[in-house]
């Protein structure tokens, strides 16, 4: 019965489990994929990640601003003015929205709108309902203070400030801002391209041939939106029949073009040696085992520079190996700062979950969340078979169970870390 | 001095501030804009609504599903197995994976692989390592028990389980179970689309313009992102001239042809006016002034059965006006359910905040969030004028202060709220 003694040697082969944080370690210094980079005009580069940090060309309001209607002056002017002695400022002209330019003399006041830039020389604002209005003379009856009204130069953002840093995604926000101070053009990575193979000859992408028996491709759909959500392009999803050939070749054509390789291994017998057994020949680095559980059969290989991340074929330990492996490595590639990849939230929990086994891994629980009265969330385990669709499906985010911990109770305070590719398109929550 | 007085005619006109609530209550049961109905391949309607409950076609999985790697069996056969007197079980054949079909007979027992489906008639499965294998028979040394190391049929799904809901945005996830299920179409709403008008001559979208004075239309960039965050279709972004002719016409053509309309208002004078006094003119509905500040200005009409938002100038109350007004009526349109428009992160505050003005409003402090050692959100308010650009764009988030509540304690625990549009685009939370 040579398909056992095959099955047998797929898991005797993972001796020894390792850390998801020392896998990381080792694999990153040996990455040498690396995206161009790409001028492109500041809006159309919104949800890239930037290059370079980026420090404001100007002041922004580029000069005093007007805080109200009323009339810019010389606070200087104002010292002496009193309601027994009413200072008289002559108007020497109005400031439309937007201009800049004019300068004020002693003894002067310009029209203003709120939002308007004070002319040269001008300190203060005079709101219009504190003077008399009417004329050509304007009559104050108090000293106005330095800046008093005005939304000083510089107050938003002052010239020189790092706005924008190296790393960041860029909001439509930030955007805004940068064109705003004039910068127009941001340097941004190129997306790193992403190829996804699935591995087996039970898969496909065809609803009619799944209706006879094949294994629809899901988990490759699955994967490329995770990829897509992480500022990534995909270029390649693959299904590869279980022969040695086909994995190497689509092994090296994908090592050749892209930054980054995920596999999908099925669950068909030998599948996975296959790929592995290809990856170990060719490549610098090879690591399959993690302590994490579901994802324990994960790992990753780097050939010519470029990491090929062993996604298992069962749809949790496929998604829990993205998230911990693959979801770093392309930050990594992207030079993307690693706490944009999950957003935590609290939540209590809602039943109490036992877990047995692997006590020494970190494990990984998804939950539903959902809101309570007082806007607070409940989380709802989602316990399942690491083959179970569906509990991935209504999952909004996942608890890590630290290795050592066996129970999680009945209204423990917990944190779910919700990926970006869900919280690009949040489930419903109610 | 005709431009002070119809600057202050401006605000004058706002003699009375709403309930947001209040407001979306009328605003609602008026709009007959609907979007109508598409049916597409279920994979690529991700990130669209769903505008159907779906049932489950069938049971997943299909068939009882093996857990282990092993021999498919009837759990009657092993009844009196033991050590002493272990039963043999003649192998009649080997399950591929997918493969279903295939009937065990009395005595019977087929080699099977972890995913794979049990036989008819079998109901449990023997791990490998629990016989010793060899030849055509295998020798049972215990009984097993109906469903032991079986995934029972309709554990993950049970048919006719509703398995997505009307007016939830169809995650990747839910779209490879229902795909899995054989559900290849699904019927989605159609992109709602969207008008965006900003008023004011000030106004440009062409650098060089810009810098030689006039103002970059950047609000109506950051409003489009949020508009598509929204699974809507911007099908327009005007800059309209300070003419009433030209209002009236940017508003005729857009009520027609879209579902809904936000305009931007400028910093001009009279702008708001323009706009306003067109709305008054034609609409069925006519609001202005919320209880909601920065945002207080914001308004709503209804046009025709379509809602058309009045955004004010300033981005702070942009912003809020979309987040409050905006957002629920595209909501609405969508019958999308409202809690998928935001995501509640508790954090505790790192400075205090006073809040003297507006008291009996709702007020919105914006927030940074950063990650404390302890994996912890903490908040740092950007509080700010309303047209500071900066403090939105490095902003996660926001809080909503109730009416009557004018301090917020350093340390106090805060939820903040954060929109649809940053969470897919999340900026550094370091």
């Amino acid at each position: 019965m040579s398909d056992i003694s095959l099955r047998e040697r797929r898991y005797r082969r993972i001796s020894q489990f390792h850390d998801v944080e020392e896998v990381l370690s080792q694999v990153v210094p040996k990455i040498r994929a690396k995206p161009s980079l790409l001028k492109v005009r500041t809006r159309v580069a919104v949800g890239r990640i930037l290059a370079e940090d980026i420090p404001a060309p100007r002041n922004l309001p580029p000069f005093h601003m007007s805080h109200v209607d009323g009339f810019a002056a010389r606070s200087c002017d104002t010292e002496r003015a009193s309601e027994d002695s009413p200072v008289g400022l002559s108007v020497a002209g109005t400031v439309r929205p937007g201009e800049s330019g004019g300068r004020i003399e002693a003894g002067q006041a310009f029209r203003i709108f709120t939002g308007g830039y004070l002319p040269e020389g001008a300190d203060t604002v005079i709101p219009q309902e504190d003077v008399v209005a009417g004329g050509e003379v304007v009559y104050v009856t108090r000293p106005y203070a330095t800046l008093e009204n005005v939304v000083p130069s510089g107050s938003d953002v002052m010239r020189g400030q790092v706005i924008a840093k190296k790393g960041e995604v860029l909001a439509v926000t930030k955007a805004s801002l940068l064109e705003t101070l004039g910068v127009y053009e941001v340097t941004v990575s190129e997306a790193p391209r992403v190829s996804i193979l699935s591995f087996g000859d039970e898969l496909t992408d065809d609803p009619a041939e799944a209706e006879r028996g094949k294994i629809l491709n899901t988990h490759a759909l699955t994967v490329s939106e995770m990829v897509r959500a992480l500022c990534c392009d995909v270029v390649r999803m693959l299904i590869v029949p279980d022969k040695p050939e086909a994995v190497s070749d689509a092994i090296s054509e994908s090592v050749e073009d892209s930054h980054c390789i995920l596999t999908i291994g099925g669950s068909s017998v030998g599948d996975i040696d296959l790929v592995g057994t290809e990856l170990r020949r060719r490549s610098e680095l090879f690591i399959q085992g993690l302590k994490l559980q579901p994802g324990r059969v994960g790992g990753v290989a780097v050939v010519d520079g470029k990491p090929v991340i062993m996604l298992p074929g069962l749809i949790h330990s496929t998604v829990n190996v993205f998230n911990y492996l693959a979801a770093p490595i392309l930050a990594h590639i992207l030079e993307m700062s690693l706490n944009q990849l999950v957003l935590n939230v609290e939540a209590s929990m809602n039943e109490s979950v036992e877990l047995q086994r692997w006590l020494n891994f970190k494990r990984v629980v998804w939950v539903t969340l959902r809101i309570r009265g007082d806007g607070k969330y409940e989380a709802y385990p989602n316990v399942a078979d690491a083959s179970n669709i569906s509990s991935i499906s209504k999952s909004h985010g996942f608890i890590e169970v630290p290795p050592g911990k066996s129970f999680i109770s009945l209204g423990e305070r917990v944190s779910v870390r919700i990926p970006l590719w869900i919280t690009r398109c949040l489930a419903e929550t109610k």
